[in-house]
């Protein structure tokens, strides 16, 4: 913290310290050191408390640590507040926040500072909210991509994603049909052999998703010999499931990494760039 | 229903409107207004109804909203059976179906006429067929095809499936062969010490497509040292049912976007084409 | 029967006889009409007498149709065995069995024949031998591939398997070499918590393909937390053994597709083909 | 033993024998028949030691023949013993050891030696170290690996994995980050219903990684309707864990393919380089 004040004042204007201090806490780029530096700062402090968080859930370390563990949270949701509010604070300097009031309440409002909120509100609100919130801590992970925003592996997999994300909605809507359709069958075919497991289509779902999954718990399934032979059709069409977004992201990457190659061919006719 | 109408009056001749009609029941563009805002109306009446089906096989909603669920689905009947009255009257404005009597027989006996009118038909012969008809309903949802038919990714789909097709036949063939050979090597070696898991190779063959499947319930598996063996060279064979519709199915979508692309590649600076 | 011996009548020469019969029982093409008309057959019969076989196994039909089954099995031994036969008697038109007494031999021992006798064995020694091979018929199931050899499709799948053999069996070693050091880990992890299932490595191995192969049937999981924790890390390296072979399939399918394209393809510059 | 020896003998100065020696025993090459003799010897009794460990596991093997199986591995641990001691002797003949002291110790700290002693130190240290060292022998088939560093396939599998392993770092990650999430939010789902099975979040992992890897033993799975639906969504987020990599690997595969053809892309006829 004391260094991050430092070198922020180093810089002689106000509005130059503000928009310093946004890059830093925002958008780092990997050769900007003092960024870098938060940011990892800020991670190991985002890992550990996960740690903390997943830690205390067993008793035995509770009883022991929980008093350490505790203390260590406390310091964290200070250093994730004062984050908070220095970037409240800063994200005026970007265009998108800029009104000290509107902005500030947009920037309030906007994913990635929501998620922030979060997990920092179960340590203000304890009284407020009767709901325990803990948990929301687990959602701080996400910021986790922030370290990986820069590398091409990450921009690599998001391209694909957005690429084939027309044939991916198709496969999970075919996912859909076939559950509710295998799920409804299955209902009427074993609901009167196994009334408990099959007491509704709902019911019957969690075992469509369980098998087409291929999970398979084996708290639920068919006993009879029509819910079997049903049952085997769908666990059959279960593996279409697998290989179909399997497929769908091998040509993805393999059309990504063609792409990405291209930019640099040349047409062997004339000689002039071919995008 | 009144908006359909409204726009069909607009249209002089008889012939004119039934070919309009048609057009909006059966080929709406997704630049066709009222073609598309039926066909929101149509599916979001199948999704509802859908919910409904399923939400009425949980006790305690039917229990609450019973009445309610029977009076939305006796509505989407009503509305379901004059979508397929409509469609049966202006189908011989279609090449395939002209014939006033012959067309329409034909066209009732087609398969997504003959899907529509399994969905009504429970609700008009409940005293006839003793059979409880209801779970046809989910067939329905196939109907919501229909929607992303007009888009490119469900062409890609389809398109890859068709030209997969024979590998996949195969890859299905190879299954099937395998699943007979394991269910009946698994009988004869596990019928003694498990007699009633293993009663039959029909029997054996729920076990084979439970582990080929890698669905695993747990209900069957084999306790003899030779059957573990044996079951543990048929499980790892399961792999191979995964990796190659995935592997085919890749291939197939990568050669799906080059063939595309491949239309287009001509040079933008000198006009020749280019491999 | 009947049908191939008048075939066979028109042919004047012994030698010109023999070698017909050979051709349309061995290597029939698809435009060859009695050839495909015996395959189709063979392959019905070698079919439903796989069905017969799956049939009698269930108590109720047995008893019901056993004598049936019976009887249409003893006629499908008879053909098969005259099949037989005629194959055995006509190989010697093959170049690779040309020796009426070693040539044959020859023949009895190549695999394809060695599937057929297996096939027809059962009914001929089961005074000889005590162990019931009815269960060999099912290795008639192969001979169907007969079928799916002249396919497009049949050939694509076995040069994509022939040309990644050299990834696949390296991906098979791989998996080999975890099996064993996670089961051998995890005996030691887990047999004091469980002295039965981890009794010994290769009994932890059923565990270890059981996991790998992400069946898990649950009979057999580990409960101490180290076990626990291996078994995360090993389920984990599970989804490799998934990956790799629908990766290598993947490229495989590709490359022959391409492959296939590329034998049409001419060079630009001097217009000749280019293999 | 003796065959290497006299082998060596036939070279003249004392620094040919050694590097003679290193090369037989660490590098060679296939064309090398010593050195690929001695590597199949090494490796043969590598193999059957590994089968000699996992036999004397079990129980009834280990009374009948547990004798000779102890005496067959005194035996394999001496030829592993020399083996070393003759490595390490030689090892100074490689760039990397030069130094006669500070290479050695540098030697027996790299990876590949570290294992070897791995796997013969159970043999002389058994009353130093009280814990059961045997098992680190299974590390032994690591080896087996050399075989197989000549392999193309090898190098293929090696180089896709190098070239991806951006990309599947990114899935590991992401799976990590969906594994806390997962198990985080069960745990305070499904702990009032289940209080031991989600006992805490270490707890609720193992129930988090055996349905994101669709293992599914069938020890925990969630009995809450709000704990099912969680499940569902998490279940399904599986599959995209075994699509990401197995897309990625294919597309790195592909890659691999075409840029080994590239090399050698000249037109046959006119000599001219085709893109």
């Amino acid at each position: 913290m004391v260094y991050i004040v430092t070198l922020i004042a180093h810089k002689q204007s106000y509005g130059d310290m503000k928009k310093r201090l946004y890059e830093i806490l925002e958008r780092s780029s990997p050769h900007d050191i003092p960024g870098r530096t938060v940011d990892i700062i800020i991670i190991s402090l985002i890992f550990l408390n996960i740690l903390a968080v997943i830690l205390e859930t067993v008793p035995s370390i509770d009883r022991q640590y929980g008093e350490l563990l505790r203390l260590f949270e406390l310091i964290s949701v200070v250093v994730f507040s004062v984050e908070y509010l220095l970037r409240l604070w800063a994200c005026t300097s970007d265009a998108r926040f800029r009104h000290p009031v509107s902005g500030r309440l947009k920037f309030i409002l906007s994913p990635i500072a929501l998620i922030d909120l979060l997990a920092i509100a179960p340590f203000y609100l304890p009284m407020i909210v009767p709901v325990d919130l803990r948990f929301f801590r687990a959602f701080r992970l996400f910021r986790l991509f922030k370290l990986v925003r820069y590398s091409t592996s990450m921009q690599t997999l998001v391209n694909v994603m957005r690429k084939s994300k027309g044939e991916l909605f198709i496969t999970l809507f075919a996912l859909f049909v076939l559950l509710v359709i295998a799920s409804s069958l299955m209902y009427y075919v074993e609901r009167e052999a196994q009334p408990e497991a099959f007491a509704s289509i709902p019911a019957a779902m969690w075992w469509g998703i369980v098998t087409l999954t291929t999970v398979g718990y084996g708290d639920v399934y068919p006993i009879t010999a029509a819910g079997k032979f049903l049952a085997m059709i769908i666990a059959l069409m279960g593996i279409g499931l697998f290989a179909l977004p399997a497929g769908i992201l091998g040509s993805g990457f393999v059309e990504e990494i063609q792409s990405r190659k291209k930019k640099k061919s040349v047409c062997p006719h004339c000689g002039e760039d071919i995008e």
